[in-house]
């Protein structure tokens, strides 16, 4: 029989009501004759209303058992769903990182999926039985229970679907699908029919809140295709996947956005002493993550690099450079505050040299000052002043004819 | 390092206070250069206040996931002490069943230990951890959740303890010991120092609440000794153990009593038709305890089989046996209610044949009329009317000189 991961939104577990109406979703699966397996995300049954002690549960929780509440909340979740799904004459069982086979590591405070003993759900599904498993969770090598920190959930659910042979993942989510640009800001924002894993990743780690890279990337790995569909209204999504067979000749397949950057620039007293390499191993010691960066190396001139970091983490950064500045070489040039980064990804822009051009010359029609620009195969991504990105994603949106996309 | 294993008492875990008052009790053992492990009971935190969607908890739940949230809760509560005894500057970890390798399995609807990895949880101890480990639950072959029913913390208490070779077993529990007879019926009852598995085993059996008879059989097995304590009152509790070295003398070591016994009575028509074991068999297979059984075979008369249940096993008895008249051929003879059972217990009667007469003589004396009678070696057990239960309770407790025995 064929299998299908369905990772739940946490919003569709918040009222019983919402969670007889997954139920139902996840059961229409069955009714189609595929089997489905269940993710449900981390949620925290614990807080609030049903928050047993609070004056031993509001203190700071040591770093083990704050693992394991969250596992435990998790757990509760499942069996919640279990529970609702058995009562409409389905044989359903919860289980818990552990009892899906879900092994985990730790490196360098992440907690990752090691290795899934697939053969357990297997198992579970020859029985029958629709496993509806506590994501974002696992064990460790002393039978430690983990929990995977941002994105678990969906990574949890692809990660499953590779195990099991799954024939896709369906994300369930807020939001019906993916669209060419976030439209709280762009009006004129499509949703798309299809997008490839790159074009995925470049949106996610450009601000799109639909799915977390690390779930995407473990996709990407397994060629497991995603389905991401509205938990609320049962309309077609959009689909992820390795190739986006129907609009090869689309060019630019999505708008992004990030406020809030700041640009940093310092300089070397010659070009001798610089160390770049220093510079950014120091920052990403503090777990400063450093964006764009531009260098510019002019005869006659200090050797400066400029870089992008976001604006939580100046006050940080500006210490920590300040610290290790003689020991580094180098000293402040400049710093420049209320930015903020756009983008345009696509698939189809590594065969088209001319797009990055195309962008450029909308901006500069629109007398939108572009202040560090960063290419990659797949996306161009133009740092501009914070009261333009609003603007410079609609005209970037409409110069290249994404209104244009569909799709439902 | 010698360990001990300490089985904590609910009544310890319903306020923050009382957690951090029993962290404190276990970290005497600490301090006093022993190893605690801990054993939490199953509570139900996820009750009550703690309820979320009650809609979907208060309808009864399949069987499956009740045990899973059992499990839970006992988790949440394990780890919730772990938090409170980390916060008192030591390493304590809490420990799920499948944590701490408690292996189970079901068999007629009962759970029962199957083996306990005992590396697991001395590998937590070899690291400096205090494991606070779920008590009443384990896994089975198909990593199921199961949870061990009635007596199940004290029996997984002792299994752990048996497993990792501790010391002795602590139960902590809201009396301080075991007494000669129930202090609220018997004012003269004195507190035991020691008492020995069979002795337990009897008095468990006949009523008293202190512990499950399946824990004190597991401990009778491994020869591991218990001390009950008061989880309140840091006093000298009562010694459970194999031989009671300070009163050997002592022939009757307590009185025990159970209130809402019902004497039912069939006759057959001969005795080539009687069969006993047809009815018992009837009776175990509706789940009715019978305790106390008298046969008598009367020439002339036809044979009779009287029987001693509790009172809220009649109405299914009478209808079990009702249905099953023709079939095993016999008729009611007679039935009554308002009965009572009190035992006298001690080692010491397997030698000395005189002790039942000595009961039976004082019972005669004061006027209370015996109904049945049963004995074991160690035993015996007569029923009386209940109006008379109480005392003859004390007077057996007078009888025997219970109130000389001492202790603390």
């Amino acid at each position: 029989m064929e299998t299908i991961v369905v990772k739940v939104d946490s919003s569709s577990l918040t009222t019983p009501e919402r969670i007889d109406k997954i139920a139902d979703r996840i059961l229409e699966h069955k009714h189609k004759g595929k089997h489905p397996v269940v993710v449900v995300p981390s949620i925290e049954l614990l807080e609030g209303n049903f928050l047993p002690y609070p004056s031993i549960f509001n203190e700071k929780i040591a770093n083990r058992e704050s693992h394991v509440l969250k596992a435990i909340n998790t757990h509760v979740a499942s069996s919640l769903l279990a529970i609702v799904i058995e009562r409409k004459g389905h044989k359903a069982i919860s289980l818990s990182g552990w009892q899906a086979g879900i092994e985990v590591s730790k490196s360098n405070g992440n907690v990752l999926i090691e290795l899934i003993h697939h053969d357990l759900i297997l198992e579970r599904i020859q029985n029958g039985d629709i496993a509806i498993v506590a994501g974002s969770q696992g064990y460790d090598e002393n039978k430690d229970l983990l929990t995977l920190g941002e994105g678990g959930p969906e990574t949890t659910a692809v990660a499953i679907g590779a195990a099991i042979g799954a024939e896709y993942i369906e994300i369930l989510t807020e939001q019906d699908g993916i669209y060419t640009a976030d439209c709280s800001i762009v009006n004129e924002a499509r949703k798309l029919k299809e997008v490839t894993y790159d074009e995925m990743l470049e949106l996610a780690h450009l601000g799109s809140t639909y799915l977390h890279p690390r779930a995407v990337e473990l996709a990407k790995i397994y060629e497991m295709r995603i389905a991401v569909r509205s938990s609320t209204n049962n309309v077609e999504g959009t689909w992820i996947k390795g190739e986006v067979e129907m609009e090869k000749n689309r060019v630019v397949r999505g708008v992004a956005y990030e406020a809030d950057i700041i640009r940093l620039t310092v300089a070397f007293e010659s070009y001798e002493n610089s160390s770049l390499a220093n510079i950014f191993m120091t920052l990403a010691k503090h777990h400063i993550d450093v964006d764009i960066i531009v260098q510019a190396v002019i005869d006659g001139v200090k050797p400066t690099v400029s870089f992008s970091i976001a604006k939580e983490d100046f006050a940080e950064a500006i210490k920590v450079l300040e610290k290790s500045k003689a020991q580094l070489g180098f000293s402040f040039a400049d710093f420049e505050v209320g930015l903020a980064k756009v983008s345009i990804v696509g698939s189809g822009m590594v065969s088209n040299p001319g797009v990055a051009a195309q962008m450029f010359d909308r901006l500069r029609k629109e007398n939108i000052l572009v202040k560090m620009v960063s290419t990659s195969e797949i996306k161009v991504s133009v740092v501009v002043p914070q009261d333009e990105m609003v603007r410079a994603a609609n005209v970037l949106h409409d110069e290249f004819q994404l209104v244009e996309e569909y799709v439902n």
